[in-house]
Parts: structure tokens; C-alpha cells; sequence
């Protein structure tokens, strides 16, 4: 019997420890099936161990199959286990016999991005993120969540089960009627479908739209999250131009017949356009005449700061071609991973079995807590107060940019949303100049990484939301002095 | 101008009320383009409203661009708007002109049941389930629960931003810990992944491993739940069949090379074999030889009441060839929707990508909980306390059949799990004696419900987690009742 204890197991019971040894000695045959093992109270004399210890790692050896009684004789090894030397020893898999298939699907997903990739290097002093898109979590917003969660202490036992993929009824009628009223949407509650975040309405849409090669629409510049799923599912990526309308149906390649269009139409991601009337209204009547679904992706509307908000695309849809998606990850926080998808009546089965099959449904208590903020006014309260904070730090980055980088970027006042753009000079390569401010500790994200093609000039994403302004000025600062010692 | 407001809108505000009217009278070219509205005043005094309110309906207009304002001259339709006539009234959708294309993969996703059905017809008096799988949910548990939520009261902001796709450290490494004590799981705290529900790691894993067409087996009969994640990924599946020491790889159909098997050693779903050592090494033998990977569901082998528990297959294996899961869905709360994967480590990468596109990862909160009510022990002292309340559970059922079915079923404990299988008479259909016993309020699953082809023998699962003493009697009562008047 070998004698080495496996380094790792100090700090379990001694009869665990002992039974490890056995059954390893067993699988490493160096215990041959169908020996004899000493007597319990042999091996716990030669062991130094108490007979109880022994009797333990013997029992489950037992219980496993390892070891064998025979009556008035003794405990051997088992004979049924198999002929030949299987293992050696314990421990993570050294070789493999065969080839470790995984799928085409499966490496196209280990490489597809969701978020731009993170740009600051491991070790870069005091890192502030511009990154778009990160609501600020603040302690009142903390306390109004906890409050409605102790709202709960009498929640049923029922609603901790497994409960409908369609998701909890409270919240669907309390997005509905949220939604008609602050978003214009028109939708029965049924029609309303709780999801883990948009980006399971971007999946569940995808699986259940487009087949494998069908041809999937996407703005150029675009949400990655849009791609991903698209390329999830299999779909052909077209990739349309935006305008200074939104996407550019006009300009899709020739002879594409996109089944699905994904489109930001409130504030386009990341360019910031808003859809005026007529696009929205030709886009629908294009998608009427066509056969193709719309994918209207409404991720962060509710930061409206100039002009009044715009109803949304789905409100004038009379065809039922608009599948319209909302998140609670920027109006609430994004841990919470509750969002939306207000599907046409006739798609609701294959949304709801898409979505049993992936993971049945959203959590229970997020649900029921959610619920109980949307209906006692707290999220529309919270919402405004966020709204007010969010102007103003975009007012504040705006200045800090034109007082520290006037010289060399453009930035213009974006009407809504969570980030601006700061335009940098003609020719200068902004993944490069992004990489470069990361190494100083700054993230932004360039411009470029949302373009299937090189965009005609490069930008920064600068996401404000999240940001206090001395921290926000802090992190300007730093952003100019990197940009200035860049060259393009 | 129509005059007539639409039925559903009495509770809207006022002005909102004749946005909507006047916005469908220029999309239904009532007012045509181009053509002058009356002033805020004139149209204030027609209509009996107040000016604001007039004036807040066309302020909407004119942000949204149906309407436009002249200089000096007053307020237009906008005539930007598309020729012809577009859109009629608003409602949902009445007629398409174009096919509403789903994809093949989304009709199957919307007939694939993930459950065997639900067979309580509405209105069946005071209906007792049977259904398997469902723990109970106590008010020890709710309360122990809520200790370990509030002990998160000063959670981080920052927990509560988007967190990485393999789940939060601290719970990732509680999990790691529980698993090498409870079951043999040998891995390091990065090869497991937080998932929502042992059925995303089936979804997940499914797309990884596997691409349209690829052989994937299940056993036969089998957990439904695998058989629909296979066939969302597009795969085929090979029903391999149960014998009394689990899946019989020899009776595997020929020339199939199943890329993936999916086998639930613990407690065989739904025949309840526990697989003894030597098949285990055969498995794993097996899958080392042929590539193939082996998804091991240990979904309830916390529940085990006679003989020891036995270790997972995966701390067997050498190759690392399992992709292990299990669930808190059985052991704390179902509506929880946490679970956990424990991979290969070159898995790592495309399981974690796949998850992002598919939901970014599980909410903050329940991970953080859960983590807190694993570390502080009271997950182990919870589960010692349900194994004891089953165990008595089971064999108040097996008392109670024994008693009032004795004569018709056959029914013997099990050494695991959370359900029983009471075999019906030879030649009897267990779908309508399921059907049946529905009627008459008892909902129970029928063996065939689990079974590609037809079992030799049907059988009622009956699950006993959920139910309290006395309604389970009256549930055995009522059951056998049914079953005495149901003729084969």
C-alpha cells in the first residue's frame, strides 16, 4: 500500500484520507483485485490509527463496490472490477487517448466577444473606466431595493417552485403597463416574456427566428451582443450602414433578405442617432412587405435629456413584426439580470419552449421584488432621480474633455444614453489610441471594435454614468495626458 | 378628425389621449399631410379641454415629427411622412402580408416538453400532485434563508455591476469545497461554473459539444430535459437503454459514435438504478476510447437513504471526460434557479463564452446569498434535515400504497431520490391510467412519458418530496380510487 499521503487532503477526516489511499491503490492496481486486506484492527494497529477510522474508509469502500465480504473470511478487493491497469493516480487529466471534440459552435462562442474586450493591462495604476453601459449603484438605490425585498416576508412558498417561462404574472402586467405608458409600447401582458437580460431575448429570439445560414441584419457600427446570438444560431451576418436617420435599409447588400433586423432605434448603439418618423415607419413597412422580423432593442431609453422621449418602434407596428426588448440592467443595476421581450401574440409558444429548454425561467424572488418596485412607484422615482444625476455628469464630462482635449477631440452633447463620443483626430487608429490610454489606467472602448469594416474616422466610447465627477475629471486628466503623448 | 376615443384608454391622461387620437388620424391620413391643425386655442375650446392639454399632445407630435411648425404660421402634418396610405387603426396585428417565418430549431423549441405534461385538467376538485423532483419549501428554510440575505446588507456595489460569466468566486469555491467532501468531486474552484438551473448546463454543454447532426445519447428511459437541450442544439438523438446496473453501452445501436453521453449514475431518472463501480470504470473506459464525453447529472444524490452515498463518477475519472452537474433546485428552492457545472479544464473557455452570449451569468444577489448559506453550514444542516423528513416521506407513501393499491401496484422503496415507481398490471396503458387518475385530481407521470419507445411494463412516478403525511394519504386514497375503477 502506498504509503504518501495525497498532499492536498490534510485537512479531511482521517477515514477519508484512508479510504483516498485505498482506492486509489485498488484503481492503480497496486491492490490487485480479489487480495485480501488486512483486519481492521490489524491495519489500525500498523497505521496508528483508531479501529473506527479504519472501519469507516472500509464501509465505503464497501458501499462503493471496491472492496467485497466474504463471510467468516474476510474483506478483499472486488473482483468485477475490470481486466488490465485502468488508472494511475488522482489528479487532473494528464493525456487523452482520444480527441477533445469541441463543437464548431462551441469555438466560435469561446471567441466571440459580447462586451469590447477589457483594455486595461493587469498591474496599471488606479484604473477608471469609461466603459458604456454601467449604471451607478448608489446607496439610496441599495436601500429602496432592500426595502422592497423585505416587502416579501410573506411571500408564498408556491412562488419559490418552479414557476412559468413566461415569468412571474405580477411583473408581466407591471411591465405592460410601465411600458405603455412610459414607452408607448401596445401589448396584452401576455405578450410580455421575463428574461435574464436583453441578451436572452437576443438568444431566444435568435434560436427561434434563424436557422442555420439564414441571412440576420445588424447595424454597422453595432451591438456585439446582436452579433454574438446571431452567430450562435448560425445565422449570416448583413451587416447595413447607418445614417444619420439610423440603419440604412437602402444600402443592405443586394439580393440580402435579412429574416431578422436588430436595430436601436431610441439611441443608436454606439453612434447615439435617433430614428426619426419616416425611417421607423419605412423600416416597418419594409419588414410588412418582406416577411422579416424586427428586433427592437430599447436598451437604455428611459436617459432622455433633450427633446421628448420617442415612442417606441412597436407602438406603430401594425403588423406584428416588431419584437421590442428592455433591460432592468441599466435602470436598476445589472447584477439583477432581469430585462424583457414583448413578442407579437403568435410568437409567445415558441418563446416560451425556447426559453424552458435553455434554463425554465428567471429567479423567483428577483421577480417578486421587481414587481413590488415597479408597482409602488419606487423604479419611476428612481428613474427620474438617475435621469436628473446622469445630465449632469455628462454635462460634466463634456466640459472636462473640451477644457483638457479640445485641441485634439470632438465631442458633441448626446440627447440620451449612457455614453458620448469623443471623435479623435482624422487618421488616428483608436483601438491603438484606446490601448495606449489603457496602459495609463483609463478604459474607454474604440469606436472601431463595433464595426464589422474600419469606420471612416475612430472614436472613444466614454460611458459617464457610472462615474462621480471628481473621479470622471480625474480620469479626463489622465485621458488627455496619455492622448497626448499618442501619435496616431 | 375621428371623434371617437378608443375604448382602452379612459385611464390615460388626457393629453395622452389626444396624442393617441390625432396620432392615428395622420397615420391613417385622416389629417393628410401637409395639412394646418388648429391652433392650441381653438382646438382647446372645441374639445372642452384645457390648453396644456392640447398643447402637451402637440408638443409630443411635433418631438415624435408628425407634426411640424411654420414660423409665424402655425401647425402642420408633417409632409415627410411616406406616400400612400400606410396603417388603418391602432390594435395588434389583423392580417399579415407577408409569411411569419419561424425557424425550424423555434417549432421544435415550441413542442419539445421539458416536463412530462401537466395532467390536472382545469377545474379537477382539490388537486393533489404527485409530481417528482419538487422539494419542499418550509418555513425553516425561508427563514434560514432570509438570515443569510440579510446578512448581505452591506454587499458591495460593485457585486451588483456585470460580473463574470463563470459565476462569483466565493460561491464558485463553496461549491468546490462541498462537492470534495460530499462527493468525491475532484476540481479546482475555476473548473465550476454557476449556471441558472442544471438544465442551462444541459443547454450549454449541448452547444459546446455539439453540432447540428452529431450523434448525442441519452438513456432510454431518460430525463426529458437532455433529450430537448440535444435537439435544440440540433443534435441526433440515440436512445441507449437502462439495465439494472444503468446505461448498457453494449446495447448502444450500432456504427453510432455518440459524441456526448448523458447518464444520471446517482439515482437513474426515472427507473432509480444506482450504477455500480464496474460500469462506472466501463463508462469512463469507454469514453476515453471514443472521445465521447459523458454529461453526469447527479441532480439529487444529496437525497440517498439506504447504503452510503456513492462518489461521483467524475472524481473517477483520469481523462477528464465528465462534464459534471448539479442543482440547488432540489435542495433549496426550485425558483432559486441556481445550479452549477463543473468542467474540464480546457472547457473552461467555451462553456464561460457560451454562457455570456446566451445571459452574461447568474443575478448577484441569489449567488451571494446562496455562497453566505453554504459557508455559514447551514446548507448542510438544511439537507440533513430534509433527508430525514423524505425518508419518512417515502415510506409513509409505500405504507399508504401498500395498503390501498397493494393488490394492483407493485411498489418498493428506493434508496434515493424524490420519487417512487408504483409498476401497474401487466398490459396496462400508464399514460391513461395517468390520464385517469387526473380526472379525479391526483396528478401523477407516466413512465412512458420518459420513454423513446414503449416500456414493457408502465408504471406511475410518484414523487413524495413536497407532500405532507396526511395529503399524501388522501392522495393515495384518491389515487387508488381512480385506479380501481380504470380497466387496462
Amino acid at each position: 500500500m502506498a504509503s504518501n499521503r495525497p498532499a492536498d487532503s490534510s485537512t479531511e477526516p482521517l477515514h477519508r484520507q484512508l479510504y483516498t489511499r485505498l482506492r486509489e491503490d485498488i484503481l492503480a492496481r497496486r491492490l490487485a483485485p480479489g487480495s485480501k486486506l488486512p483486519s481492521t484492527r490489524a491495519l489500525a494497529q500498523d497505521l496508528r490509527l483508531s479501529r473506527n477510522t479504519v472501519l469507516g474508509a472500509y464501509d465505503q469502500l464497501l458501499a462503493e463496490g471496491y472492496l467485497e465480504c466474504r463471510q467468516g473470511s474476510g474483506t478483499y478487493v472486488a473482483q468485477a472490477l475490470p481486466e488490465g491497469p485502468v488508472k494511475t493516480t488522482a489528479g487532473l487529466p494528464k493525456k487523452s487517448r482520444a480527441p477533445r471534440h469541441v463543437s464548431k459552435r462551441g469555438r466560435l462562442l469561446a471567441r466571440t466577444p459580447l462586451m469590447a474586450p477589457h483594455e486595461i493591462p493587469p498591474g496599471a495604476p488606479d484604473p477608471i473606466s469609461f466603459r458604456p453601459g454601467v449604471p451607478a449603484v448608489d446607496a439610496a438605490l441599495l436601500k429602496e431595493w432592500k426595502r422592497a425585498s423585505r416587502r416579501l416576508d410573506r411571500l408564498p412558498g408556491r412562488l419559490l417552485g418552479y414557476g412559468p417561462p413566461e415569468g412571474h404574472e405580477t411583473l408581466r402586467r407591471a411591465v405592460a403597463a410601465y411600458l405603455a405608458t412610459a414607452r408607448g409600447v401596445r401589448c396584452s401582458y401576455e405578450q410580455v416574456l421575463i428574461v435574464n437580460g436583453s441578451q436572452q431575448a437576443l438568444d431566444l429570439a435568435s434560436r427561434v427566428l434563424l436557422d442555420p445560414g439564414d441571412p440576420a441584419a445588424v447595424e454597422e457600427p453595432g451591438y456585439l451582443g446582436a452579433k454574438g446570438a446571431y452567430a450562435a444560431a448560425g445565422a449570416k451576418i448583413v451587416p447595413v450602414p447607418i445614417d444619420e436617420a439610423g440603419i440604412a435599409l437602402d444600402r443592405m447588400p443586394k439580393g440580402a433578405r435579412p429574416r431578422v433586423v436588430y436595430v436601436t432605434p431610441s439611441f443608436q448603439y454606439p453612434l447615439g442617432v435617433t430614428m426619426p418618423l419616416p425611417r421607423r415607419l419605412a423600416l416597418l413597412d419594409w419588414a410588412s412587405r418582406t416577411g422579416a422580423w424586427i428586433l427592437e432593442d430599447d436598451y437604455d431609453s428611459e436617459y432622455r435629456y433633450a427633446g421628448r422621449p420617442i415612442e417606441a418602434l412597436q407602438g406603430l407596428d401594425e403588423d406584428g413584426r416588431v419584437i421590442y426588448m428592455g433591460t432592468f440592467s441599466k435602470t436598476v443595476f445589472p447584477g439583477l439580470r432581469l430585462a424583457f421581450v414583448v413578442v407579437p401574440p403568435d410568437l409567445i409558444e415558441p418563446f416560451a419552449g425556447a426559453r424552458r429548454l435553455c434554463d425554465h425561467h428567471s429567479p423567483a424572488f428577483e421577480q417578486a421584488v421587481l414587481a413590488q418596485f415597479l408597482e409602488d412607484g419606487r423604479f419611476v422615482r428612481h428613474l427620474k432621480r438617475m435621469r436628473a444625476m446622469y445630465r449632469r455628469r455628462q454635462e460634466a464630462l463634456i466640459a472636462a474633455v473640451r477644457e483638457r482635449l479640445g485641441g485634439l477631440v470632438e465631442i458633441r452633447p448626446a440627447d440620451a444614453g449612457m455614453h458620448v463620443l469623443a471623435w479623435l483626430p482624422p487618421g488616428w487608429d483608436d483601438v491603438r489610441a484606446a490601448t495606449h490610454a489603457a496602459r495609463a489606467g483609463i478604459e474607454t472602448l474604440a469606436l472601431s471594435r463595433f464595426c464589422l469594416r474600419k469606420p471612416a474616422r475612430g472614436a472613444l466610447l466614454l460611458g459617464y454614468t457610472a462615474l462621480e465627477e471628481p473621479r470622471m475629471r480625474e480620469g479626463v486628466r489622465r485621458l488627455a495626458a496619455a492622448l497626448q503623448t499618442f501619435k496616431g
